[in-house]
Order: structure tokens, then sequence, then C-alpha cells
């Protein structure tokens, strides 16, 4: 877990406010939910390895010392929406379309990228269960990534009854279907060759092994992926998944999502509340993704009773950081913390000369602040030099001297602090001045 | 804890974005802490009380079922900046001024404008013993408050060695100063005669709490309650005190602080880490204050051993929404969640047809949206009926009918939900009559 010092604060708040405004022009709303869940809501939900994983709070007052918790650390945005959804059906439109910015906290070992706090940017449609829906998803999150500057993303897409086709094909028991996502999950990192053998370590002969792995497989384009599987899956669900997919691709093609869509079969996320299709998104420079989503039909009915249709897309604000630092991606704004002007404030051995100097750089600062400029007033009387100084170090571009002879005339004189040089200037064109001459 | 809906985020957000832009005009920077600080960092900082409001996070793994506690939720943000500054002393300049508006927790029992967990407005200035930095956060806080659009707010100031001078001068003995402030705090609800009497239980007697009473009071003016001070307090600490708050009354009286600052000498603010000058913010129409704050020149040693004076001025989001609510304060802006337009889909029952009608809206949606206007596309092919009946639910003022033949005229329908009225429009000016028509 990690301090935000206010350039990194700034860098996370330029991404944020891309990803609200985006958000925002698809008619998304905002929604927030405590960090703190009862324990119940959260416990089952995101695997056996997930639930090892959930930060617990210790029951307060007198129960203190039993070391019970009732308590838990939000682990995701998805299932507290789940949860307002069945609790607040009532006060939400019939479509139900939000975003959710907010940290969620693991108690994961940490990586390149990965802390036991950090901030998901979730998008979900509720209520349909049209692929319009999976097709708005990724054209809102590819239009994010494009605001940020990322022209290089594919957005892999599969689906899960594809993939419980494509294990039945290949003559998978289903048993054993589990296991083999999980070793499958390894092919980018272990090779076609490493997955085989860790198959075969759980019982799953080489023969079914290589017909997994030719299904999986991607062919040169998405049509031809889609002609395979459509050749390889003969069960009814598999069949519907396939046309799906082929829905979503062809509704698509003309937003901004066409170009990164990519058909790949042996995507598989590890939330087991997904029902339908599931996405992915990754750019070349990074192992693993930056977010991924999909339809999950069945979560909500877990608290409601009722169920209602579902899909979301999930980025994860950290990984994205990490990228963009390091390709630079950052414009000049984003770093912006150096106020526009400093004021400085005379020194005086007499008190009342003292108190006179303090209360005029005060009536400056005010004056400046309120016509709009962002002012740093320096906070004691001290020598001119060591306000330089620390204008410089705060990387101001000017600095405003209060002198009393200048005073008299209505004037102020402003520092250029990367010239040195210094012009007096009217009071009242203070602010004009200073906007006119930054750079 | 509560979920916050739309409508919830959206006024959260206008009266956060009002403190942000305010405190960035002042030259303070943000910062962030995380969620979750090691116990140790917490404990013995609130007072006896604050220890036991603390939400405590069970050690993970194997440590789990020991019921042992290593980390604890933020309690408030002058810790953790404490820590910060401790921490990352080199990396921030001499004078560091930071806002940082995050949601903090207490185990506390919810009751108007309390809950469990909630969000703090923080404001400090580190590095400087001046009185200027007292006034520039008061200044800073006014300036919030005016421009949330509060008129009748008042800033009671006080100073911890005043107190004590008070205290002092009263006859209380000092191992009864904690109890008597105790009491006092209370005078607002129980009344002069009702102070008097629990001092009594705490075995000082009437003629003494008389006194003290009488020190405690406002004069007519800050000058006149001043002089009263002066003649009172005898011991040096006291009176040093009582001219830091004269040289902070006069030197605020040009900013925008001045009108509403108010000495009180009968403000004690709860926390333990003052030092210095104390300051609280209140309405007329809520029991108890919408913030408060002071100098703490002691804290950041504890962590660091280098003492480093600090002042600050902490907001509390939940009590201002909460007045917002009730006088009615917030602009349309920051309730507007509905669509600039709502694209529907059309219904067919030939698949071809349709997916063209879907394709069709998409692009449309596309269109609009790249020229600015927060779009929200109907989920699935439906009964226009429907979909206008959607759309005036979500507050959309127009609909917009993708229909075959004004397509192949180059047109698009935009209905008027509030009037009914359609209109056939040029594919490339919808954006601009949208804008044109809004109301």
């Amino acid at each position: 877990m990690r301090d935000f010092l206010p350039g990194d604060v700034r860098r996370r708040q330029f991404v944020i406010d891309v990803v609200r405004r985006t958000y925002e022009r698809y008619g998304f709303e905002p929604l927030e939910t405590p960090a703190l869940e009862n324990i119940e809501t959260l416990t089952g939900k995101y695997g056996e390895e997930g639930n090892k994983l959930i930060f617990k709070v210790l029951r307060r007052g007198e129960h203190e010392s039993s070391g019970e918790t009732d308590l838990a650390l939000r682990y995701d945005l998805t299932v507290p929406l789940a949860r307002v959804v069945a609790e607040h059906r009532s006060d939400l439109p019939k479509f139900f379309k939000r975003y959710q910015i907010q940290p969620v906290w693991r108690a994961d070992r940490p990586a390149r990228g990965r802390f036991r706090e950090f901030y998901q940017c979730d998008v979900d449609a509720i209520g349909s269960r049209s692929p319009l829906v999976e097709v708005e998803l990724c054209a809102a999150v590819s239009d994010v990534m494009r605001e940020l500057g990322f022209q290089d993303f594919s957005l892999r897409l599969n689906h899960r009854a594809v993939l419980t086709g494509l294990l039945d094909a290949a003559g998978v028991e289903p048993a054993r279907h589990g296991d083999a996502l999980v070793v499958l999950d390894k092919l980018d990192k272990i090779g076609r060759d490493g997955v085989i053998a860790e198959l075969g370590v759980r019982q799953i002969p080489p023969a079914t092994a290589g017909r997994l792995l030719d299904g999986f497989t991607e062919r040169g384009s998405n049509d031809l992926t889609l002609d395979r599987l459509r050749a390889t899956i003969t069960d009814d669900g598999g069949r519907a998944g396939v046309e799906n997919l082929a829905a979503i691709l062809q509704l698509a093609a003309p937003t901004s999502a066409g170009p990164a869509l990519r058909l790949d079969p042996s995507l598989a996320r590890g939330l087991s509340y997904y029902t339908g299709a599931i996405m992915e998104i990754a750019v070349a420079d990074l192992a693993g993704s930056l977010g991924g989503g999909g339809r999950y039909d069945g979560l909500i009915g877990i608290f409601s009773g009722e169920q209602i249709p579902a899909c979301g897309f999930s980025l994860g604000l950290e990984r994205i950081l990490v990228v963009m630092a390091e390709r630079d991606m950052f414009p000049p704004s984003a770093n912006a913390s150096a106020p526009d002007v400093l004021v400085t404030v005379f020194e005086d051995r007499d008190p009342a000369r003292s108190a006179q100097a303090q209360e005029q750089s005060l009536a400056l600062a005010s004056e400046l602040r309120q016509a709009g400029l962002r002012v740093e007033l320096y906070p004691e009387p001290d020598k001119l030099g060591k306000q330089f100084k620390y204008a410089a170090a705060r990387a101001a571009a000017f600095a405003a001297i209060v002198g009393s002879d200048e005073l008299a005339r209505g004037e102020v004189t402003l520092k250029q602090l990367s010239t040195g040089s210094q012009e007096s200037v009217p009071r009242s064109r203070i602010a004009s001045w200073i906007r006119a001459h930054q750079t």
C-alpha cells in the first residue's frame, strides 16, 4: 500500500477524469458503495483463492477479544453492484448503466503494477441480454484507451459456453473442465508443450490435450476463427455462444471497438460468476491485462432471487498508470502542480510595519485568487532571496513583490524567475499580465 | 454505511469539486494515503474514546485464526499526513501545503449527518509557525463555504494556551483541566447552571466554576473579548496565546475569513494533539460543526523525532451535504444526470434487417458522442413506445429515431419528449440542433 504524493495524485486524477468523461458520454451514471461490506456478501463469490485474499475486520466493543469478524473490505466492484441492484431495484432505472471508480483491497503478494490497495474503474449495464450491451461496453472502453493515448491495444473476446463446447468437443469430461481451464490459462507462460504436460498430470491424455489446444488456437482472422468454432462445436449451448460472438463482432465493426476486437478461444477469465461473453484488454508491453469483463446473468439473482441479466468491464487504474508512465504518455497538464505566482512577504523588524506588509501581501494574494490564478503566499516574513529560492523550487513562474514605494504608486513588482527580469505592473493589470507572460 | 446512487454521487462530486478548486487556488496540493495503516500508527493518537472506535483488520493466512490484528482503517487524515511528512520529508517542499479528500472510518453510533464511513476534506500547511498560516487556512475554508452558497457561517477561534490560562486564572488545578474542558464543551446543550452542577460533581467548587464561565464568555466584539482575555490571563503561555489570536484576527480582517471570525474563549476542540490556535466552523441550523482544525506543532515529531510545525482544517463532507440538501442549495448542474439524447433501436422480425437497424443506431450514437453529447443507446430492439417511455423516465430531452426512409435521405427524426413534437434533421446537424433546442 502506497502514499500518493501530489504528482502521483495528479496523474491518477488525469486518468480518472478521462474514464469518467468517456463513460458519462455513453450515458453511464456514477455509483459509490461503502468500503466495508458484510462478510457474507463477499465470501463464496470469488472462488477458493479469492476467499483467502479478503481483508476481514474485527468486531468492535465487547466482541473484540473474541477474534470474530463481521465486516470485510470491498474485493471488487461487481459483487457490491449486484448487491446494490438487488437492494435498490425500485430506485433504479429499468436498464441501469453505472460506472464506479473506487479502491478495492486484496491481501495478495505485491508485484509490478499489483498492489494490495488498488483502484478499479468499472462500467456495467444491467437489465438486457442483447449483444448491443457487450458492444457498447467494448466501444466505451476502446474510447477510454484511445483518449488516454493507447493505439496498440487489443480486446480479446470469448464466451463461456464456447469454452465448454470446446472442452466437450475435445473429449474432456465435465468434472475436469475447471482444471483444464486453469492449465490453459498458462499457455502464454509455459507454451503448448508445457500445457500438454500439465494436463497429463491432471489425467487428461495427450491426444485430448492436443485436440483441445487446436480448438483453442486462433486462426488468421475473426471470420476464420468463427468458421473453425462453428465446425468444431456441436452442443446447443456452445453453438449459441458462437453466434452470440458473431453478433457482437458484426455489431461492433463500425464502432471504435471494431479494429481492436480479436476472437480468442483460449481466453478464460478466472472469476466464476461469468455466464456469457468474456473480454480482456491488453497492450504489447505488459504481461497480463489492463482490464477485463464479461456477462454475469446469475450474480444478481444470488442476492435478489430474481434473475437480472448483467454485463460489465473493469479497467485496472494502477496497471494503466504503470504503462503510461513507462511510455511517457502523460500530457504536461497531468503533471502541472506549480502555482502561477508566489506572493512574497517583506521582512521588517518593526512589528507594526511587519504586520502591515503581511496584510498587503494577503490582500494581493486574495485579489489574484479572485481573478482565478493559483497563488501561493509565502507563509512568513523572510529574506527575499530565500523566498525567490522557494518559488523556484516550487516551479512558480513569477514572484510578486509588494514594496511600499510601489504600493504608493498602485503598482506591484513582478519577477520572472526563469530570467530574473523584473517589471513594475499596475495592480489592476497583474492577473492579465501574468496570463500574458506565461509560457 | 451507505450506498450512493447516481444523484448522491453527483451532489458529493459537486461539493468535492468546489473544495478542490478552491484549495488549488490557494496553492495547496493533493495527497492521498492508503485506507489501511499499521495499527501502531493510529493507536494512542485520538484519546481513549478514539482508540475504541478504530476498525481493526485481522491478520491474514496462517495468523488469521489467532484473532490478531496488524492493520487499521484510517481514522482521520491528520495522523496519516504527519506520518507521510515524517516518511517523505526529502521529497516534499520546505513548506508543504496539501489538501486531501478521502473517506475515514469510525465505529461510532450513527446519527444525523454522522456515519461510520465518511469523507473528510482536509487542508494543512506544514513547516511554519507564522499566524499567516492560520489566516490562509481560514480564508480558504471561508472561500469554500461562500462558493457552496453559505452566507451565514461563523468561524469560531480560540487557542489551547488561552484555555489553560483561563483555567489557571479561575483557580482550577491543572489535574482537573481535562475534566473541566469536557464539561465546558456541553455549555450549548446543558446551559450555565448545568455546567456549574456538573463541575461540582467533579470537585470544582461553584465559585471557581462561576469565574471560569465568566472567563469563557464572549463579549460584544472580538476586540472587547481580547481586552477581557488580556485582563484575565496572567501566565506567559496564555498571554502569548492571546497575542497570537490578536495577530490572526488583525491579519485576517481584509481576507474572506474576516467577517466570519468570532473569538470564542469557550471553544475546546476534542482532539488532544492541538497545541495552538483552534478553529471551528458552524452554521445556524446544525447542532455541532461543519468542520474544524487547529495548530498541532507536536504531532509530526512523534513520527520523525524532529519537531515540525503544522496547522490544518478539516471540513466534514456529509454534514455539509445534509445542510445543503435541507436548504435546497444545489444548482441544477449538481443534479443533472439525464442524457442529452436517447438513440432508439428499431425492432424488426427479419434478423438481417434487425442487425442493420442496430448497426445504424450504434453508428449514430457513436457520431453524437464524438460531437460531445451525452448519448444513451436503448440496449435492445423494442417497441418505440416503450423506448420513449424509458427515455422520459431517464429525463432525456430528446429521442432519436433512425428510420430507413430518413436514412436514405441522410436524415434522422428527433422527438422532443416534453412536447411530443418531431422534426426530421440532416444527420450532420443533429448535435447542433440538440444543443440549440436544449432548455
